[in-house]
């Protein structure tokens, strides 16, 4: 990053509010990223990919059709992937890895996504030594293209009602892959479609007529030579998405296809060659490489959220309409309160949800420490806290994005503005990898089993809990939100509302869950009558974890340029939050009316604080054009004669003449001439 | 509609939901669609689309690159507008027009949109009788395609500021249009990219050295022989967009380009030979088509919700997942309680919208019918309702959409489900024809300059309001709610209800308007700083006027076998706003936190009681599956096969090779073999 993001040339407009920032964006950048060092990584990293000619991205990628997009991201993953060691640090995924495939691969998955996410980790930890040297090297020199294949068609989260069959046959030992009905049909993995020419499978192991679960398979699909399906696998692509379409997610169905017993994976169950089963000594094993995917996730929904809002607010710079004082000409657009309002709240979520991933990611790493040493202590609680951050952090970030779009109007409809890749890209995060709805339940599930060993201890006075959920068994909880302004407000007056609103909840839904365990015939039905409130008391609690996780982090900054940014933007997150959380906050008068009505005050206040510095704020996000990809967010506010270029450049305009106006318009125009 | 939807070969779960339903769906159809006539029209039109060849659609529109999409809603377009005075009734737009137009065209535009929509009724209203004469056969015979072209580059919807010139020169009796900037590029028309010969330029005129304003020229841009541009004019499309890629949107730039003095519309003010400029005798025509195009919006957004839930509740009737009760199978998902309340409230949005747009249709015609006598009247109300209408029901039905896509899990992400499509379709609608909160501050601009009038009036008792604002100068409102439970509530109470949350806050903008007027320089300033809270206003103003509209328009509804039906509906509208709606309820204790409670119980006791109807409800929609287009929404709700189907007729599956494989990944694994 260089000093300063001014050039000459640039719009007069967003030089001039970089020149009015209160504070050295350089210094802000560190502190969001994690260092000076990280930044000059992130810098060097940078200028390697673009001294890379393999590495050039030659048209927009929004004016590729399906199977041209397909091909390019086939183009620049096997480019990444060739010169990566070159560039970055392979062992930090979580920090250069994303970085350097954002840079790259932009808002789309490719040909070698699972290959390296999952199927390299799969073999890693569930292949036996055997396999291992047979497996790891292929996959690593790229010799072959594997994905994994668990979801069916009719069939996702609950893995136990897979349909896919793996029947052992002693007599040859093989096992028997089959697809017995069009629901088993394996539906959705990436790249399967057309890239991949192995696959793990999650299949049902039957053997010696029994049925002992779902169980990974490493299976061949199509031919080393040829690439085309071998006979007994039926294998395509599932066609057009919302978006991430540069990826061949695809379908695979097996007709009694015949796969040698050393295909399954070894190192935990096996099958021994009479056809014997002998199960894993732990159940549990593999969780970790799922809570691994979703706190990765949580770093790029918020990165996601974060080229969204820098679009946005730099748009909002250089864009002026309508007049505020009359006749003194049209106005910015950031300076009206209602832009404000839809723009900074994402600011403040952007550094919140990165803060969470920085903090679940230290998690991640005690836990991995842990589980070498046999300790299980902390999974549950890292599990809890990826999968409610990964809900609560997908459906705001999808709605902080759309938000982004639809404050740049017209133009931000236009894929020129990359609103419409960003938002498709990362609404996906709602859905994959745990639907939201299911996760939040999973957690109150989670949170509940424990709260109901638990609550009479709570109510005893005798329950010991963890630093995330301490907060519940809160002895003297105030009744009243010290809340007077947003000027006296301190941190810990805001965690201590966000954790009054999370409490009450989580004991209203347990209470309600009791009652209903009264009125219906079997805990399930009660447990389900009461979803909605446990998914509520999930969210509360993920809310209380950002803001308490926000201002802990945020007190390690001791710099009094940047640091009063940092309480500026926190003070509205929370605020925000308990603005928009309405009712959870008043109930039995913790709110009055009156502090209700000075939190919306406190918000317009801190909205007019934060606008002199919001373009350099999210140019501390260090966002290049490169990932950006947007004209609307362009470092030099070049906005309009570079939305004419990019038009110009369209296949649409190609010719000027379109083959809907030969074959069709034409013809009647022909015809109504006639007539006249 | 036939007497039952129900069919052999039926997915067995959907006939059950049906065989249950406690209503006759031809019953709820009639009433939703006004009357057992139209419905019987609907099928009438449906069954003569269906006949005809040349609008049977091949392939799936999703299917399609853009050109190929392009050229695909050209070639419906003509067919559609050869055969439609067979078919339709033409004069009925809001009715069979936009039905039969539906039915043909799908979630997107095309070339023959503006023409019809905006060109021809300004050629109507603003063409004198020389123009008419010529201009009106060509625009009916089809032998020109025109569109309309207003809004700019760099300018939206601040007419004033529109930069294009039209500056006369008596010398020739000529007008030359000309773009003095990169802003000034007209941009966004539909239709103007490759399809318009003809638009209608807004463009400020110039007379004799002065300026009088934007005013409308009629103007050939293209060779009416080779289609090509003339010389002078740049056109072409502006790329590609979130949705609505059939249509070429596009971009036009004069270059000092000549054109008669009658090209200018001449019906109200006047260019004269010499350049003398006749100003017009009223300042407000045309006000009207705005009106119109938003009040036909309103429809056609409950009708995209309408389809998206219909989609979204028959899904979730066949897909099962998860087990309620251990060991006892899978259910359908529509059994859990956290999927009901994501889908059931999106029933009752779309009849509310609906029910709304039927009103908004008929004080359209009385204020037309008005306008025709000189009187002006209703206008200011009619303009309010449709803007402020226009914003919460475009928000709320993209909202809506987006739930139900998220409901459907993975297979809402493909783009067999149709959710991408109808989603990206009817989002657009918070942005064109005024973007969302532009609007709220219109109505509030409007309600409130009325209310600087007349709130001294209410204030001392003497205020005279229309229908729908007298609830604001209610002289003894209630000050606590009158919810007990949702079984004793009446619609009096729950609008009622409403009309508080309105009330309060429109009282509370306007006194912090006042107060922000002491605080700031100028009163516009001050209106800017007060923007939230008013658009807050309008937005809630709109919601009581909702409510209210639903209740009266369902009290006409006299039928025992389906009036439950409506008004458990209704209930689940008013309580999913209180609890949603949350602090703007409980101001100075009007609902209590244990009526709050009991609100929520309420919900979720309707949501039980509409379950068992839920797939009969949305058959009353009466969407067939060529409107649906959505392999999830299937009628016979067989979905996983034909999933299978779709997925394996998408242009990726033509070859079981890829182009990215030859390319890239062969030579990549080639090299890879060649490693080990």
């Amino acid at each position: 990053m260089e000093d300063t993001l001014i050039r000459e040339g640039d719009n007069l407009d967003i030089t001039k509010e970089r020149r009015n920032a209160t504070f050295r964006v350089k210094k802000l950048a560190a502190f969001i990223h994690g260092g000076e060092e990280i930044v000059r990584r992130r810098k060097e990293i940078y200028d390697a990919v673009e001294r890379e000619p393999r590495l050039k991205n030659s048209v927009p990628i929004e004016f590729l059709a399906r199977e041209e997009r397909h091909e390019e991201q086939a183009r620049r993953a096997v480019a990444m992937t060739d010169v990566a060691t070159d560039i970055i640090d392979g062992s930090d995924m979580f920090g250069e890895g994303i970085y350097y495939q954002s840079l790259i691969m932009g808002r789309d998955l490719h040909s070698l996504s699972l290959h390296y996410s999952m199927v390299l980790p799969a073999i890693q930890n569930q292949a036996d030594d055997e396999q291992l040297d047979e497996w790891l090297g292929p996959i690593i020199s790229r010799s072959l293209i594997s994905t994994y294949a668990q979801t069916e068609l009719g069939h996702g989260t609950n893995l136990s009602k897979l349909e896919t069959t793996a029947t052992y046959d002693p007599k040859t030992q093989e096992f028997i892959l089959h697809s017995p009905t069009i629901t088993a049909t394996k539906w959705w993995p990436g790249a399967l479609g057309k890239s991949s020419n192995y696959a793990i499978v999650m299949a049902q192991l039957y053997t010696n007529g029994k049925w002992h679960g779902p169980h990974p398979f490493f299976v061949q699909l199509r031919d080393a030579e040829t690439h085309m399906p071998l006979k007994g696998v039926t294998v395509g692509d599932i066609g057009p998405k919302l978006g991430i379409n540069g990826s061949d997610n695809g379908f695979l169905r097996f007709n009694n296809f015949r796969i040698p017993r050393k295909t399954m994976f070894m190192k935990n169950a096996k099958v021994l060659p009479d056809g014997t089963y002998v199960p894993p000594k732990h159940a549990k094993l593999g969780f970790g490489a799922m809570v691994f995917v979703r706190s990765i996730m949580i770093k790029d929904q918020s990165m996601q959220l974060g080229s969204a809002i820098t679009i946005a607010v730099r748009y909002s710079a250089i864009r002026r309409q309508g007049e505020i004082v009359p006749n003194s000409g049209e106005v910015q657009i950031l300076d009206y309160q209602t832009q404000q309002l839809r723009l900074f709240p994402q600011i403040s979520r952007t550094l919140a949800f990165l803060f969470a991933a920085y903090e679940v990611k230290d998690l991640y790493l005690r836990v991995t420490t842990q589980l070498q040493e046999g300790n299980t202590e902390l999974l549950p609680e890292l599990h809890g806290l990826s999968s409610g951050l990964k809900s609560v952090v997908s459906w705001e970030t999808a709605q902080g994005i759309e938000q982004c779009r639809l404050a740049c109007g017209g133009h931000g409809y236009s894929q020129a503005s990359a609103f419409p890749e960003i938002y498709s890209y990362a609404v996906g995060g709602c859905t994959y990898e745990g639907e939201n709805i299911v996760m939040l339940l999973q957690v109150a599930r989670q949170a509940f089993l424990g709260l109901v060993k638990i609550v009479s201890s709570i109510r005893a006075g005798t329950a010991k809990l963890s630093l995330l959920t301490s907060y519940i068994a809160e002895k003297q909880p105030k009744t009243r939100s010290k809340f007077t302004c947003v000027e006296n407000v301190s941190a810990e007056d805001l965690i201590a509302d966000f954790e009054y609103a999370a409490r009450e909840q989580i004991f209203y839904a347990y209470d309600l869950l009791k009652k209903n365990e009264t009125l219906y015939s079997t805990p399930e039905e009660a447990w389900n009558k009461t979803g909605i409130e446990l998914c509520k008391a999930s969210r509360l609690h993920v809310k209380a974890f950002l803001v308490r996780n926000y201002f802990n982090y945020v007190s390690k900054c001791n710099d009094s340029e940047i640091r009063p940014i940092l309480d500026q933007l926190g003070k509205l997150y929370a605020l925000d939050g308990i603005s928009g959380g309405g009712v959870w906050f008043t109930r039995r008068g913790y709110y009055s009316d009156d502090q209700m009505a000075t939190v919306r005050q406190g918000i317009y206040s801190l909205l007019e604080k934060i606008r002199p510095n919001a373009v350099a704020i999210v140019d501390a996000f260090d966002f290049s054009d490169r990932e950006l990809q947007s004209v609307l967010g362009r470092r030099d506010g070049n906005v309009y004669e570079n939305l004419l270029k990019w038009a110009q450049q369209n296949p649409m305009n190609r010719s000027e003449i379109s083959t809907a106006y030969i074959k069709h318009l034409k013809p009647m125009m022909t015809e109504g001439k006639s007539k006249l």
